[in-house]
């Protein structure tokens, strides 16, 4: 698809989302709005927020009543929250709404991190160690109705006063922050159209016991109360199904991609969440790019580059990475001066000790292999752990393997965006348990992510790929992520959303996720 | 039901498999068998092994033609093994051939521990902690193949000698260590009528993706080679299914409680095994029994007492349930000095760090809160981590309230004990994640075992419970336990695996398990 006809069908989907609206307002719900409010020297400052999500959905609110409701994050959020009415946004050429919901500090620490972070996103990606976490205590309990609940109250409440007057309300309620939210809504708007989008896994109904069952119930009940559930994968989808038979005993159909639960039909789909890749080809034309490009090709030498781009977060493997890695050099010494593993990480959490620990981890195992197996004028691991997105873009376009190895990942929009700009027909090493595995697994080599050995494996299989295999391989990755481009997300979800009597993923266009079975 | 009428039923049961049998040979295969062999002074001693299945099969097993197919585990077993004859037993008054597989101390040692009891006990318990565990290598690859296979191997060849001559033979193979036998055996003998049961949980498919694909391949495979899959509850089995589907594609019909798979038809079942309450009722009249129980009466006190009795098992979760007894002993000092915690743990795998760490913190933990709450005449937890069955039958007759609340349990037999020996009317406080909780739920209280607070409010609830309720409760889960005692447990998959074609649940009679939904 050339970048003009892309343009073409952006266009062209905001306009089937207008159509399909109709007048009526859209209302879009996220813990994180698409700026955030800082003051400097007296002025308000306005900063663009990152990630997946922003970028899927700022470009696509297009249309004259779109509002993006969101937490007030900082200070001066709250006293822009606090002035107590809509902004146009942008502000010199506004595309849709924004408002901002009033939150205390304290229930927010309960909300934000207490429950979310710390219980539900270690839930939803499998990195408690059962033996000793969860443990639910009081203070949970007391973190669960006076943070979790309460915000979500008060997100609903914001919600229902904006939608006071609508007749019919088009709301979309994002992330595992916000799971209570659409239940509120339900309750004093049964006309409402209400979707909730989960951006990350969805465990086995097992695992999801590890919960409170009082907050089991809470959530899936709420997340009944919509329209549509969706994930981004099948296999979500399917969790989420297993979920409402085992612990609210709904009538599920897995084929029908649809959940009975009082006397209400719920559709439960995927919609695999992708990037923007005009923005990105477009982003990797400025200096700053190409700046890094020139650097890596100086440092590249002799060498094929294995590539790693992610947050140092848990789930992300990166310790396993290196052992994988490591073994590499064990086993084929021919590698030795041959190759160089460039590992760009994002500090995370780092107020959280559990992070803190992990990436001293992930800084030791680099050092010790670069001690064992580096020379004078061969290191063979690049760690930097430090936010850069230019160097990013960079290291993308030049990698010989990308290796990103998850546990667990909801999607992993890195994959894609390696697919459309690497230069040089680089082989994709993915984790079988990230989302984008589902869409990508054509084109990318799998891997076990527990398995260092198999990891070695696919490394070593992709550094010998013959040339003719890499480019069939780069080219099918290339073209799954250009079907399916960030706007077609929305532009799905609002159609089963509107049509909730009888969505069907036979309606859809070629790049429809496949249904649910 | 009488203990005389008791009697009849099983001597039916096992006049029923005779008749089933019709002069076939039953091969019933363990890792552990009925009994040990030890050297003791030149002589040849035999020690009966513990443990819910033996207790199960051993007297069950009493028609002709039966023979036990175990591993050598001693020296001693090994030279019994080399002797390379079926010995009847018992000596005296045989009931059955017993056959031990010589296998060599190191290829044991790859098989048993490390990826038995290190990686699928863990597997299957949800033990791991995934950022970290497991970490699959060269190392455990090499185990897998050289021990796991292998000695699974060793055990089929030895199983097909026997069987060499017999038409349509009818092979029960048993659990975790054993996985890959039913497979042997089929590609040699298509008619052979063969059953797999698994004593232990069976996981989730996304958390069944810890352990390399080729392992996850080479198990389901293996499994879908026999006519009946059994476990001890529909969860497991269900969890089961979903895997044949994810990592095998296979045709799966949980309703119907079959799979599908190259055009054989597999039944998944579940046949949730119990205990020879007439047996234990015997014991408890011993006086050695006898003798603890008036040791607890005198210290009881005033106070009511709480019981738990386990191994030290990572899986069993002594520590939040100390964690959650703290709580209580806060929340309602109404109970300082008026009830007492009586933990009969027995130490287990104490080599293995994790379990010998755990063991300290269990140690650590109930210090802690007799240090904390604890008066000159009031201790409130007695903990003694020490093999005393004797002790623990006597508590078992004595409990006003039994804890037990494992992460995760394949069936946990002490709770179905419990409810047999009990003579106080006590509440069983049971983890809704142990096996017996989906037979026993009407009459014990429920608990999330992660859940501290909830645990404590059940603590609290059984403590002040009614006479009258404590009453109807205790009833009903013995009757419950009554009516499913151990014999049946074989009776009922010997007929399925005899009608596999047409197995039904509706065929047999009040005690049979609930069809897999």
């Amino acid at each position: 698809m050339s970048q003009k006809s892309s343009m073409n069908a952006k266009k062209q989907s905001t306009n089937n989302i207008k159509n399909l609206l109709d007048g009526r307002e859209l209302v879009f719900v996220s813990n994180r709005g698409p700026v955030t409010f800082e003051r400097n020297d007296k002025k308000r400052v306005a900063k663009r927020g990152a990630g997946g999500l922003i970028t899927a959905v700022d470009s696509a609110l297009s249309f004259s009543r779109a509002l993006w409701v969101a937490g007030a994050l900082s200070p001066e959020d709250r006293v822009v929250a606090a002035e107590g009415r809509a902004l146009p946004w942008p502000p010199k050429d506004p595309r849709y709404q924004m408002s901002l919901v009033d939150i205390e500090p304290q229930r927010f620490e309960l909300y934000y991190n207490e429950i979310s972070n710390k219980i539900l996103w270690f839930l939803q990606h499998y990195l408690f160690d059962p033996v000793k976490q969860p443990t639910i205590g009081p203070a949970e309990h007391i973190a669960w109705k006076s943070g979790y609940r309460y915000v979500n109250k008060l997100f609903a409440d914001s919600i229902a006063a904006v939608i006071e007057d609508e007749p019919e309300p088009v709301v979309m309620v994002q992330d595992y922050h916000l799971y209570l939210v659409s239940g509120l809504i339900r309750q004093i708007r049964p006309d409402a159209r209400i979707l909730h989008f989960t951006h990350i896994p969805w465990p086995a109904a097992d695992y999801f016991r590890l919960i409170p069952a009082e907050w089991r119930r809470e959530i899936l009940e709420s997340l009944l109360a919509c329209d549509v559930v969706g994930f981004h994968s099948r296999r979500y989808g399917r969790n989420f199904m297993d979920c409402c038979r085992d612990f609210l005993g709904a009538k599920i159909d897995s084929r029908g991609q649809r959940v009975v639960f009082r006397n209400r039909e719920v559709a439960v789909r995927a919609y695999p969440i992708s990037i923007d890749s005009d923005e990105l080809l477009a982003h990797k034309e400025r200096q700053s790019v190409t700046a890094w490009q020139t650097k890596f090709e100086e440092e590249r030498g002799d060498c094929q580059l294995i590539v790693r781009i992610d947050r140092a977060e848990l789930s992300k493997n990166l310790v396993r990475g290196f052992a994988a890695f490591r073994l590499l050099l064990q086993e084929h010494p021919e590698y030795l001066g041959k190759v160089k593993f460039l590992a760009f990480a994002y500090p995370t959490r780092q107020e959280v000790p559990d992070y803190a620990r992990y990436r001293a981890q992930i800084e030791t195992v680099a050092k010790d292999i670069n001690d064992e197996f580096g020379s004078a004028d061969w290191s063979p691991i690049e760690l930097e752990i430090e936010d850069d997105f230019d160097r990013s873009v960079a290291a993308m376009t030049t990698y010989d393997v990308m290796l990103t190895n998850p546990i667990f990942d909801g999607m992993n929009l890195v994959a894609k965006e390696a697919a459309i700009l690497n230069e040089r027909d680089g082989v994709i090493v993915l984790s079988e348990n990230a989302g984008a595995y589902e869409e990508l697994r054509d084109g990318v080599l799998g891997v076990n992510p527990f398995d260092i050995k198999e990891t070695m494996d696919r490394l070593h299989q992709a550094l010998v790929m013959t040339p003719l295999e890499r480019e069939a391989r780069a080219a099918r990755v290339k073209e799954i992520v250009l079907r399916n481009d960030s706007h077609k997300w929305l532009t799905h979800q609002v159609a089963d959303l509107l049509k909730p009597s009888a969505p069907s993923s036979d309606q859809q266009d070629g790049a429809r996720t496949p249904s649910l079975r």
